[in-house]
């Protein structure tokens, strides 16, 4: 695949100018046609080392209007990185709509690296390529476009260009060490270094990234058949791949500019409807004819109130300690409620954060998105507010309002909900894959019992501001949110993440259900 | 000033029952008119160990409509958090208008710990405290409402709680113990775990925590005496401290309750332009008879192109080296550029983005604020910004925005861009006492320069973008401008963040003046 493209391409400086000139302005228009539109831009800067991918994007910051560009750069996860799922990164460097985001390295770097060195097997390599298509396609479906640039270096000229690179970083190194011997005054600020082993955990790090140069050079072959594989398993139409020849650096910058240039003019032209470019198979929803998973729940149940202090003292102790050791094993939890209007959400979170320590959850209530938000995919604001390590955070309302509210009343159209059971599961997949627990509970009631509590809202003071004009409305189409629900349970109720129907036209009952459910799941998680 | 709230005051559990119905109703009818109005609320939940701080959230929790209630609670501080000034994790911590933050211990903690453990000693504490006072002034004149309670026990009463917490502990720890031994299969999770020492690091922590508590019974009257002093040299007019008793229960969360809802009612009946009232004193602006300190910048300074050649690639080479220098050794750098419009930012910028490895800046630019960030206080977004450890971050347009075109369009009111001096020096000094380099600067032009550019910019194409309607607009108003920077160098060019001006009308000249600049800085930084 590579030799294919080492054909020592160049292109002359004068013509780079007048090129280069031309390329600017049209760049600059593409960029103000983009910045009215709902699309995203994902540029991922890929490749050898060695080949400038850091030049190219200094390039791009010359070229166009850094107001609406931004990079991304991962270097070593951060702590609060690793305390979530390996994509928590990714997603907080999406760049929102209407703006473009270059992402150097991004979700190819590590399965690369890791696959090259023998880190990770085969099985797993191509697991991890399919978690990437998987994203990139539910980005692409969303809006997003996708420019994947791979600069590519013949083995020799690469070779000499890391050889280059390491004596510079060793000048530097001598430089910076005079540098420090002429410091003496003990300062806050290196005592604070020096407390988290600043410098000598810096040298390590360095002479590690001396000896991953080497090792690229030393492994020119494996990376170049481990990346082929990459790219191959990741070409996929919603979001190509671009291999640029990178010997001659004009060369390189102007191709990259017209690629991107080209994506840009081609996407726009879409118009506004142009992320269903891609056809969906219509999803199977649930045709009513008959009975749903919800009538198997036991609404008749009733726990007595006495039986109930009791159980419930019970477990308040054991989900206190419970909470406290999964903070202390640095296990996280969500738990996500979802239900009827007026089917004991609200009462059912008190209870449960009743039991836990304040300082250990966050209640996240999920309302109408803020503008950010708005410029993002769905998932993104659940991505946002994922727990750090021992915390349990707990949605009021979540995701599935796609399934659920934006289903019934038509503000996802069809192929959007329909393909979000997929990504969904596949959200839900990667937090349990990191470790965190996941609950999910679904607080059923009758359509008598709701009409008992709406009007039951209305005349208590405290309760009155339940109750809106949009909880009737909701009311009217029982009948559709019935089948959303039926079909949200088939469809995503999975092993690791199940969901609970909480039989709740008795409060008391429904409580301990929650509780004792959590309970349950998360001791089972301690044990994992 | 403790023994005067230690009555034994306690409520009835009848009464009790009452009372919260009722304050129940009149709370969610507070939060409904605040929801409406422009204020945030913080709540700082603060006092003695085994007071009951948890317990009182989880009340609150139960009380107050979740969807605008958010806390935050501040463990250890996390790697992201140590590599910003302290207060950044404060910042990210505070509730948008219109909600209510509650906070744990807050930015009290540390200071009264410290000081009662002897880390730190009187003039460091009075430092932080003079800080906290800085702070939450700041946030009051921006129309935050800030509720203090701290919650006081009798010493006989907390030796015995903490006894009891104590006890507690070690049962978990016990059981924790033994469900550690029932795990034996090697998971991914674990082996992340314990790749940063997980296990130990957090028995550790524990074992530090039991020793804390001990510590603090052993040392009652030490604490006793800081906490003492803090709540004095805090309890300022704009935000003043509530004593609450804790021993009894009932008595505690009543009182907490009604302290709430009497503060958001007061604070919500004042109305819409209740952020001024406390009275300021005017700011002097500079009287423009004569001469301002733009006209010492020497504007016919020009360099040739050969001079800038040989000087332009020396910078870039050294300016590349240091930038690696800084990373590698984590200072971070802020450099802010502010100028007329056509003073040559954007030139200046790409020259300096052009001369770092592309992984080490961010450019910010500063456009209008989402909404997330118009729902805070106008440093928030730049806070949100500030770069982690060894990074560059470039604002192109900054917080200087509040004294000049927020100031001279009336998008600030006199008192809030007259207050804006002070808490940007306060700002800036927090970032150089963490070891940030802040470099500012202004691009100065006279007004003949900025029409040529001006009807340039109308001519080329890649351009033309540059130039709108606004910037003919702002020009007409040059002169108001000219006494806003005068006043904004006057004021804010410190001698840890000082204002460089670039004599701009030579692009040539202006750029090799900031590179010069910014090695110069950066250099010096390093030797710190």
């Amino acid at each position: 695949m590579f030799e294919a493209i080492e054909l020592g391409r160049s292109v002359e400086k004068a013509t780079f100018e007048v090129e280069v000139e031309q390329l600017r302005a049209d760049l600059i228009e593409a960029q103000r046609a983009l910045r009215g539109s709902e699309v995203p831009v994902i540029v991922i800067v890929s490749g050898v080392e060695g080949a400038g991918k850091s030049a190219v994007v200094n390039r791009f910051h010359g070229w166009l209007d850094t107001r609406g560009l931004r990079t991304a750069t991962f270097f070593e996860e951060g702590e609060e990185e690793r305390e979530r799922p390996p994509y928590w990164r990714f997603w907080r460097s999406l760049p929102p709509r209407g703006t473009i985001g270059m992402l150097f390295g991004s979700w190819y770097t590590q399965p690369i690296v890791e696959r090259a060195f023998e880190r990770i097997d085969e099985a797993e390599f191509e697991h991890r390529l399919r978690r990437i298509s998987e994203f990139e396609t539910m980005l692409a479906r969303d809006g997003a476009l996708i420019v994947k640039l791979w600069f590519h270096l013949p083995r020799d000229i690469q070779t000499k260009r890391l050889r280059k690179q390491l004596q510079e970083e060793k000048e530097r190194e001598g430089k910076g060490k005079k540098g420090k011997g002429k410091k003496g005054k003990g300062k806050k600020e290196k005592e604070k270094k020096a407390k988290k082993g600043g410098k000598k955990e810096k040298r390590a790090e360095e002479d590690d990234l001396s000896a991953t140069l080497r090792d690229y050079a030393d492994n020119y072959e494996r990376f170049a058949s481990v990346s082929e594989r990459a790219i191959r398993l990741s070409d996929i139409g919603l979001a190509p791949w671009h291999l640029i020849e990178s010997t001659d650096k004009r060369y390189r910058d102007l191709t990259a500019g017209k690629i991107l240039l080209e994506a840009l003019r081609s996407r726009l032209a879409e118009g506004k409807v142009s992320h269903t470019t891609a056809p969906h198979t219509p999803a199977q929803t649930s045709e009513l004819s008959g009975k749903t998973v919800l009538d198997t729940v036991p609404l008749d149940y009733v726990l007595d109130r006495t039986d109930y202090e009791v159980r419930l003292k019970k477990l308040r102790k054991q989900i206190r300690a419970l909470s406290w050791r999964a903070h202390e094993e640095h296990r996280s939890t969500v738990v996500v409620f979802e239900g009827w209007d007026a089917g004991g959400k609200g009462g059912a979170i008190r209870r449960l954060t009743g039991s836990m320590d304040a300082r250990l959850y966050q209640v996240i209530p999920v309302a109408a998105p803020t503008d950010e938000e708005r410029a993002q995919h769905y998932l993104w604001r659940f991505w946002r507010y994922l727990p750090p390590a021992g915390a349990v955070h707990i949605y009021d309302r979540s995701w599935y309002g796609r399934v659920l509210v934006e289903r019934v009343e038509g503000f996802a159209r069809p192929d959007e909900w329909q393909r979000a059971y997929k990504e969904i599961n596949d959200f839900e997949e990667q937090l349990t894959e990191h470790g965190i627990v996941v609950v999910k509970f679904w607080l059923h009631i009758s359509k008598e019992e709701q009409l008992r509590r709406f009007e039951e809202r209305e005349r208590v003071a405290y309760k009155k501001h339940k109750i809106t004009e949009e909880d009737w409305r909701n009311r009217e189409r029982w009948d559709d949110y019935l089948a959303a629900v039926n079909d949200m349970v088939a469809r995503t109720s999975t092993g690791c993440a199940p969901w609970t129907l909480v039989a709740g036209n008795d409060k008391l009952a429904a409580r301990i259900q929650v509780l004792e459910t959590f309970a349950q799941r998360l001791e089972a998680g301690l044990k994992r």
